[in-house]
Order: C-alpha cells, then sequence, then structure tokens
C-alpha cells in the first residue's frame, strides 16, 4: 500500500548516534550514554522528542531504591513523558505525517485482554510501561507504538504538551468521583498534588485543601489554587483540616504516598466520603479496615495511568482553558545534556515539575 | 416539650394582615392582596420574606396560558423562591431560631412514598410545589415546613441566596453528567440557561457553546461565561456549533422548551452523548426517536427540582465561590407592590432574573 | 511476516460460487443468488456460515417500507446474526484459526473516532452495518474484519452461539440500569422482547411485567420468566401493570416501537424511574415531555446495538448459564434456500426467533 | 390529634417485666435476665419481638474481646436482627397500627448530618446501632424509633421477615457493584458469605467461585449456588479461583474479615475489578496498596448496614422471589430461655445462621 516509502524505509543507511539518559546497571545513578538511534517497526512512529518531564518513578530508578531493584530490568533508556515531532514513520502507519507534534500515552497495552476489551486498558493484563520496561523518551529519538500516540492540537506550546502524560494522572485521579461543588483535600503537594489542586479546582471543588510537610510546597499550592494549604506535620491536622473546610472532605487525593498521611485521610474522610490513590508507598502499609474504612462505609480508587482514551481528551481542554495556570508549578529546565543536574534538582524537593528541554543550551 | 412557648403561641392576638400577590381567580392576571398574616403549624416555620425571585412558571401563572389553567387551583399567594428570617416557629422545631435566615425547597415533599425513600424526593408522588399548589412567598410573611428550611450561611448576601432555589434547578441541570473537560452545548439563554453556563463552566465544560434568538441574552451568555453564543435562528445551526466547539458537544442541556431547539440538540449531539431537559415545552413535542436518540445511543434526564440535598450543597458551594459572577444577571428588582411592574420586564424578556425586594421602596 | 501463507493465499484459483440471499433492487422481496465466494482482505476473515438469525430489521428490508427505501442501498447480501467457522484467514490475522467457531459484532466500526476511543464504539461517527451497508451472512460465506470476531466458547451450541448478535441488544438494554431486585416491565414481546425479560430475569429484576397484544407472544412470555403477560390493547393497561408489581414499574424497556406503548411506558414509570427504548418506531413519536418526563424526573436510555466487548462477555455469561432457558423462543428453523418461506412465517407474526440453518435439508 | 390514645397511654399501669439476654458487665458472657417492659417514647413503636437472629458482632460482643472491649458500653441488652409485631404506639406515630408486622433497621440515624442528608444514612456522623449503642431485641419486647420500622408484606414467613437485616448487608455487598453477567468471587462462607452468594446468583453473577477453611461451609456455599467452592487454606487458592472461573473475577466480596483473604482478594481480582470488604478484620491489615491495589487500578468499598431505603427494597424483592432458597442456611433456632446454646452453638461455627424464636419451647 507504502510501497515506495516502505522501500526507501528498509533499504537506507545506519541511522546516526544520538544521546540518551540510561539506566545501564542495577545500581544507583543514570549514565549519559550514546546509541543508535532506532528505526520505526512497521506500526511505529520515530518521535524527535522535544521536552521531557521527570517523574517521580525516574527518582526511584535513580536512586534503585529497594522498589525500582525489585521490579525492573536494567538496562533500559529512562524518560515517558514526552513530547515530540514525528521524524518517520513505519509502514503501516498512516495517519500521521513527518512533523506531526505528538503527546505519548506511557501505558503500552496490548488492546487483547480483557481488560483493553472493556475500558480499562490503563490496567491492561500485559501492560510495558514507556522508559521503565522498554527504552524511552530520555534521548534524542524515541520509536513508540502508534496506538500511544495522541496528536497535539495546533498552536500548543511544548510546556504544556509535555504534560500530557503526568497531568493526565491527575485528571484522572481529581476526575474520578464527582468533585463539583464539593470540599476536597489533597494530601502531598508534589508536582502531582499541585496538578491534582488545579485540576479539582477547575471540575468545580469548593473548598479546596491541601497538606505538606514543606513551606516552599504549601506555598505553590496555594498558588495552583488550594483554598489553604496546612502543614502536614501539625499535630491538630485533622481538626485543621475540617476547619478550613467547614466540614469533612467528601472526596480525598492522596498523592504523597506517605503511611502518615493515608491514615489521616481515612480518619478526616466524612462518612461516606470517597478516595483516591495516587501517591505510591514505597512499602505495604497498615490500615485499620474496619474502623477507617467499613465502618465509614468509604470507597477507594487506585489511579495508575490514564483512562485511553477518555482522560486525555479532558486534559487537552484543561490545557486548552488552564494551561497557563501551571506555568507557577514549572520551576526548573535542563538540557539532555545536563541531566544529572537535573535530577539533583528533584532530589532537594524544592522543585515543581522538572523539564528536560532539547533547546535549551547546556 | 415547649409547653411555655406552644402556650404563648396558641394565646396570643390575632396575627395583623399582609401584603400577597395572589392569583384571585382562573384567569389572566394576578393581584395584590391583604391577607391575614399565617400562624406556623407545629412542625413549620413563619418566615418574613426578604428577597424572591420571579420564575418562568410564575409567567405562566400570570398569563393564565393552557398549561396554567389545566393543571393549578386558584386562589393562591403566588411565588416559590424565597429567602426569609424566620419571625415564629412552631412548638415541634427544636433546630432554627428566630432571626435565622432560610431560602426554601419549594417541592413540599412527603417523605413517605417510594422516591422519597430512596433519594429522589424531588418527584415525592404526592409531591407539592410552594406558590403554585399551596400559598407561597410572594408576601410578606410565608408559613413553610420545617423539613424543606435550608440555613443560609453566615455572610451570604440576600441576592445570592434568594437564588437557591433556581440557581439549584440549574445545578441540578449542569451537574447531573460528568462535564469537566467535556464540550458542552446550552440551548435557550433566559434566566435558568444563564445560570446553567456559569455552573457548567464552573464544573470544568470546556468549550461551551450557548445559543439563543435574542442579541441581549446572547450578550448576557457571553459575560456568563459562554466561549460562544450563536444565534438559534441560524438555517446553519448545528455546523456552527460543532465549528465553535471543535467536536459535536458531549453534553446537551436544553433550557428553551423551544420544539426546535429540542430537534437540534438532539440532532448535533455526539453519538453516545447526553441530554438534560430543564426548558418546559408548552405542547408535546415531536422527536425522531430511531434516527436521533436511538441510533445515536443518547441517553436524557428530565430536571425538576433539586436534589434533595445533595444538589443544595453544591449549590451552597457554587454561590461562596462564583455567587459575584452572577451579578450581570440581576438585571431588576422591585418592591413587592410594585408587582405589576415586575412581570411587565419579565413579560418584554430583555431582562435576567427579576428580583423582588422586600427592602426596595415603591 | 507470513510471506508463504500470503503467497499461496494470493495466487490461488478464482473462488466457486455460493447461494446468497440479496437484496438486488429498490423494491420489495429479496432474490436466492449465487456470487463469488469472497476473499478475505488483509485483516480478515473468511467464515462458513454455520446458523443465521432473522432480525426485525430484516423484515424492514424485505418490505422496503419507507424506513428502509430513505436510508439503505442495494444490491447488497442481507444477513447480520451469523455464527460461521473461520475457513481462511487475511495474512495480518494472527489470532485466528482454520476451524474457530466466530460469532459477529456487526457494528463494523472504524475504531478512530471519539466515540470509538472513549468505549462507546457501538455508536462509531463511521459506522457501517453487516448485511445492511455491507454485504451480510445470508451466504454460505461471509468476510468480515478480524475487528468484530469474537471466539465462540467450545462445547457452546450453534442454536446458542447464533444469539450473541441478537441476545447482546437484549443484554445491553436490560443491563443498562440496574434491575436488582427492582420491579421492570417490558413493553412489547417480539423475539427481542422475551430475551429482555430472561435477562432481566436473569439479573435480578423483580417482578417483572410483560405486554404484547398477541396472545401467542404472552404466553411466550411467561414462559420465558415474565410473572405477569397483560394485553397491551387493554383500556386499563396502566393499572393492570401497577396491580401485577404492586407498584409502578422503576425500569421500563420499551421494545416494541409502538406509538402507544412508548406513551404508556412514560406515563406509567415510576418518578424517578428509568426508561431503555429497543424497538424502533418507524415514524417520529409525540411524546408530552413537560408531563411524562421532566416533571417526572425521568432518564433513558436509547439502545443500538452492543457495548464492545463489555456487553459480549456478559452475554456469553448468560449463554452459559441460561442458554437452554431460551430453547421455547427458538421456534423455527429454515435452510438457507427456503428463505422465501423463513420471511413468511415470520412476517405471520406467529413465531420467536426464526434461524437459517446451514444444516438443515430443503 | 390522638388525645384519648394518648390519655390512655400515659395513665396506664407500671409495664410487667419480660425476658432479656443482657450484657451486664465488661467482661465475657451474656445473662439472662428480667427487665420492665419499655414504653415507646412519643415517635416510637414498642414490638412483641417474635423472631431474632444472632450476629457475628453477638459472638465478639459474647466473648468480650479487644475489640468489643474498646467500643462498646455495658450494660446493654443485645439483639439487633429483628422482626415483631407492633404491640403499642406512640402518640406522635400516625401510620401503623397495632398488630402490623415490622423488621428494622438496627441503625439509628439521626436525618440530620450531611450523610443522613445526602442518602447515606447508614453512615450517619451519630450513629447508634440497636442492641449495640441502645438496648435492643433479645428480649420480650422492644422500642424503636418509628423512623427504622419496615412494614413486613402481608404472607411473608417470619423466617424470612427476620432476615431482612443482615441479608440486607449482603444485598448492600454484592449489588454494589454490577455482577450481572460477570466472574465473582466470594471470600468466606459463614451466614454473610452464604446470603452474598444467593445474592449475587439472583443478580446475574456467573460464575461464581467461593471459598472457606471449613468443608461445613463449603458444602453450604454450593448448596446457596456457589458454582465451585475451595479451600481457603490451599497453598495454590489463586490458581485454584483462576481455573474455577476461567478467568479473575470482576467482583470480589472478602465476607471473611481475614487478612490472608483479604491479601488473596485484592491478588486475585482482575485489573480494574472491583472489591466489597464486608468481613470485619479484628486488626489493622497490611496491603501492598502499590502492587495489589493502585498499579491494578481496583476500587474498593466497605460495606457497613443498609442502604436506608433502597437495599430494604431490593432484599424485600429478594426474600420474595428467592427467601425460600435460604432454608438450607437455616440451620438452628433456640427460645430466648436457651440463648447460652444458641451461642455455644454460634460458638462451634458448624451452622449456618442460627435464630431466637420466640414461639419455640425451652
Amino acid at each position: 500500500m507504502r510501497p515506495a516509502a516502505y522501500a526507501s524505509y528498509s533499504k537506507r543507511m545506519p541511522a546516526p548516534p544520538m544521546l540518551t539518559v540510561r539506566k545501564v546497571a542495577p545500581e544507583r545513578g543514570a549514565r549519559l550514554t550514546e546509541l543508535q538511534r532506532p528505526e520505526p517497526g512497521p506500526d511505529e512512529l520515530l518521535l524527535r522528542v522535544r521536552r521531557a518531564g521527570i517523574c517521580g518513578s525516574d527518582k526511584h530508578l535513580y536512586l534503585w531504591d529497594g522498589w525500582a531493584a525489585a521490579n525492573f530490568p536494567t538496562p533500559v533508556t529512562l524518560g515517558h513523558e514526552i513530547v515530540g515531532e514525528v521524524a518517520e514513520l513505519g509502514p503501516q502507519v498512516t495517519d500521521f505525517q513527518r512533523g506531526d507534534l505528538v503527546a505519548v500515552e506511557s501505558h503500552l497495552f496490548d488492546g487483547a485482554c480483557r481488560p483493553c476489551r472493556t475500558g480499562r486498558a490503563h490496567v491492561c493484563e500485559n501492560l510495558r510501561i514507556l522508559g521503565i520496561d522498554v527504552s524511552g523518551g530520555f534521548a534524542d529519538y524515541v520509536a513508540v507504538p502508534r496506538r500511544v500516540a495522541w496528536r497535539v492540537p495546533s498552536g500548543m506550546p511544548l510546556e504544556h504538551a509535555v504534560l500530557f502524560e503526568p497531568l493526565g494522572n491527575a485528571v484522572h485521579a481529581a476526575m474520578r468521583y464527582d468533585v463539583s461543588g464539593q470540599p476536597v483535600a489533597v494530601y502531598g503537594c508534589g508536582p502531582m498534588g499541585l496538578m491534582a489542586i488545579a485540576v479539582a479546582r477547575s471540575a468545580g471543588a469548593y473548598p479546596i485543601v491541601a497538606t505538606d510537610v514543606a513551606p516552599y510546597r504549601r506555598a505553590l499550592a496555594e498558588t495552583l489554587g488550594a483554598h489553604a494549604a496546612l502543614d502536614a506535620a501539625s499535630p491538630r491536622l485533622g481538626d485543621e483540616i475540617v476547619d478550613a473546610l467547614g466540614c469533612r472532605p467528601t472526596v480525598s487525593l492522596e498523592m504523597s504516598g506517605n503511611q502518615q498521611a493515608l491514615t489521616q485521610a481515612l480518619q478526616t474522610s466524612e462518612n461516606g466520603g470517597k478516595l483516591v490513590f495516587l501517591g505510591i508507598p514505597p512499602e505495604p502499609v497498615t490500615i485499620d479496615l474496619a474502623e477507617h474504612f467499613m465502618f465509614k462505609g468509604l470507597e477507594a480508587y487506585g489511579v495508575t495511568g490514564r483512562l485511553i482514551w477518555d482522560t486525555w481528551y479532558r486534559t487537552e481542554a484543561f490545557l486548552l482553558r488552564h494551561g497557563a495556570e501551571l506555568a507557577p508549578m514549572l520551576t526548573h529546565r535542563f538540557p539532555l545534556a545536563n541531566f544529572e543536574d537535573a535530577m539533583q534538582t528533584v532530589l532537594t524537593g524544592e522543585c515543581g515539575k522538572v523539564l528536560i528541554d532539547m533547546d535549551a543550551q547546556p
């Protein structure tokens, strides 16, 4: 069907080398490495990466903590929050062109299992994750299946388009239960918590109270739209949340992965309330299931990824209307060659979202 | 239990007369009438009315059109959108005090039927409506069952508190289906459509397109938050809606009661979309059920009243956060004695919400 | 990837002729016609048809009524309720083998539009329907896209497997709203209504009342599980439904497409109830939207097709557990060559589901 | 309003004594005690108890384990699963008569808090539970608020009517998520698990697999409708569940309160599945929230009580249609005077539901 293109594709010269950030061995750190540029498979797109975000899970992989060591293979090129330009197309791809700007769904689903066939592809039974299970986008180029490509609307700034993946997590979390006109608590004000605050606010949550131990992040939380940002270390936190909201929260978003925050969220929730868990606890957690969950008639939902593609449509709408409001959260950017500096910034915790900007100069 | 209070209550002098706006006979018009001030029943509150809104159904009752004549008894004091101050309490009421400010749920539900006992009291099988089936609040005083009283939060302006009832309709309509991050169309920009635009916007709808035949109302629609306001008489309306939204609407709010708008809403809806009907058609409507509803896999919901009390909590949150944004819609206010002027203003159509203000001077 | 297979596929001899039932011209009737056996496209399956069901829409196409004439092209081979055996595979199909038994989703969705990408492929914006828009399965062989093939579980009788498509409609309808422990009314006891009764019963609906004008069908309705089957022509039908259920129905399934039944369903529904429309009205309908829908706070859903693939999983579970209970509804079967007799049986109305059985002798 | 009745009510003689089963002190055991018959409050019903069920929480109270000691006051008359006959009415009760048969909602809700006012009265913020926080129905007579009385339909056997409360828990649990045509796992086959099996089956769950360590209970599980009943102690339990269902369960009902069963339920659930927790863990539980909940995209709901009154309507429908199927679960009955024997039977675990039958002879 596309014989000419295919011929030129299969006959061409070895691809030139490119820069990548790579986990080369099962140990702390990541290494700048030159690799050969990949070729797209028959149904793949080769993207020239333009912006990439550093995620909390990249931090775990860099530090190679127990969770990372137990779950992930090496070597692998990191990076799963990416926006890039189509540089080449596999021969079966008919609906994209070179130059198209593309954001990437990092959950590589098989499309064939029962979850995939009933609207839950984000928890595909054979899921592989870009930049974790297969090589990702902290690189000049990355090849991705066409089925995970999302066309970026024309005119959207790269700094917004690079947020589709992580913001999608926040949209998934904040829109899981109906927050419109409801009191909401957000536990944890890292980038994910900050985005959840902005999204919940855009969806009508009122009031919104946020908690974090870091004054830096509490200040960002108020900038992003929390009506109050409280010190998570306060011994009276539960009462302070209720005072700030005027009642207990109907919806609670746990974005920290912290055991104490989780317990607080369960205890403080309104009876019959809803909880969303997005922050990843590094260890198993302890829950007083009878007192803090069952007798309160709570419901809880675990967020991973984004609803494919329902969340993406909503995320695009959010970015088009509210994208500029996220600017205070975009605190740092680095060229790919300075990845080590970028990661050190992430490790300080004194930052919002840290971006790799392929157009920045070292 | 409250014997002393009850004694003084039952022994006191005949209540003084008060001014009311009354439908005295089954014919066009309404009459300013003096009546004796009512006494509250055992479980009732007597309210001193402070503000009252004129509703579209008051217009029907005033004009005494076919629908009104077929459905409603006379005589009756009109008025069902009211906020008042507790002036007296029946002896069984223990949780209110004189001076409390109260908004009123106009749907007097019995609490005993299957809908009432399963969370659908707004469509009670034995529903009576204040100001329609029983005497209402276009009056200096009105007695209402304690069960339909909503305590107004302290500090809320009377101009916001009087909106609980009609705004609650709009909240009910706009929050029935999940509009967060979704394209929405609103058909009809009377006060109800205008409030629905503001509510949908607050709940994250994006983009929002509104339609009306009147330039005056389209201008208000844009002020209230519609991203585009289109002429409902345009022969290319369907295409214009799709152009303005970038796609067909996922959620459509029919607020006009107009046959042509209803057909447009069905035709233009996205396949698998959701429709909310709030505008009341004066006659039975014709629908191409196969082509415009079934083959498109649509779902539709008929709004009457407000979810008791779920909608009220959300409406209060909206008023606290966004109440001031409704100011452009509050175009006129009149003292009770000038009710005739107020109704004539409503009949012109060149107005937003028209209020009766008990503190205004004739 | 499959070069050998592809080579043999593309070089082989012209396929032998086969028998089809075909709408050859825009007029009443259908004609037995010999056509060449189709070859599967790259991502298609060629099925040897084993059983096929006659649907209500086949009747409309046969009669060529106004609706059919206005909407459908000719020529086309009819038949969209089919089960067949894989006879040949296109070169891109890797997950089926010759001999596999396959039921077919008749809604050929594009997988690319917004409804398809958000879990609503059954109302794809570019939908084509097998046996209506493209040639179908009243034929010895039919080629279908691999994406619409459902693998029949081993051991399931062909008489059950042929029901996936129409039964899926009934499952879609009866499981749209939660009927468990709820009073349900089913209007119309043709094959679709009969299956809806059986499905609603299996999902815990109680009690179930059914209506039809035909005593033959009312008797089948009781056999299939209705607790009462009432004469739809009774002037006291509304009262009789309430008497039979002990209350008004919470969920109403309109399976007849009849204006009178539709009005009855709206009038008789519980306030706050749910309606599902599956029967296709031949003309636009008239609805007292204010009195019979909005003031009652009803919700309605239009059924077309089946949720892909959610409904299919549930339909398979129903067939495995309850398939044998549908036997009384399978009243007639004919060989393909006797299609005219089969259609005449359908036209009498004195039948349940009529099957084309490729193993039957003329 | 009822002056004559009230007069006779307030003037009558001290009520005669009655037998009760009472927790008299904070220690193991319960004591048969004579108390004066209570008088109904103004809005209460005095019931002559006819049947009462022994619940798992009665066992905890009897044994006075750590959970009971930490949470409950003494003295109190036990018993919260009751059906009785109206013996006397408080003066404000107008809609019941002497002789009416009544089942009792044991969750005494206040009707005034936010959960109560938004359809979640079962988790009222000021909940008191009959037979735990206030004296209950292991007694000849019990006084209950009119608002928690459910009129038993005429003709229903007492052995069915006494099940409203506990069966309502099972209905609440099994109907929380849509099980129609879905694979379901039930962990724990005590009376609550057994009822959940029967209810899930009635609502269309297919297949249903149940687990328990006790062969006696596994046998009952199969009688009540499980398609397979597996040994919960098997080291290959996860695989066996998948083998029995043909896939992983979409909905999982945890009815045991056992840590190991809880972990199994989380691990074995389908990705994107739903879990309902009803069994009460005696201690806080440990959960690998990241691996077993979040990355799987699960949702969980904690059941306490019944939805008031939605669950009751559905429970009544279940009892009317399927009540007789529960007979195998009603294994023992004792007169009130033999309560000690009844409790000893419960403690053996070799029983289904154990009833107190006020008509039985010691």
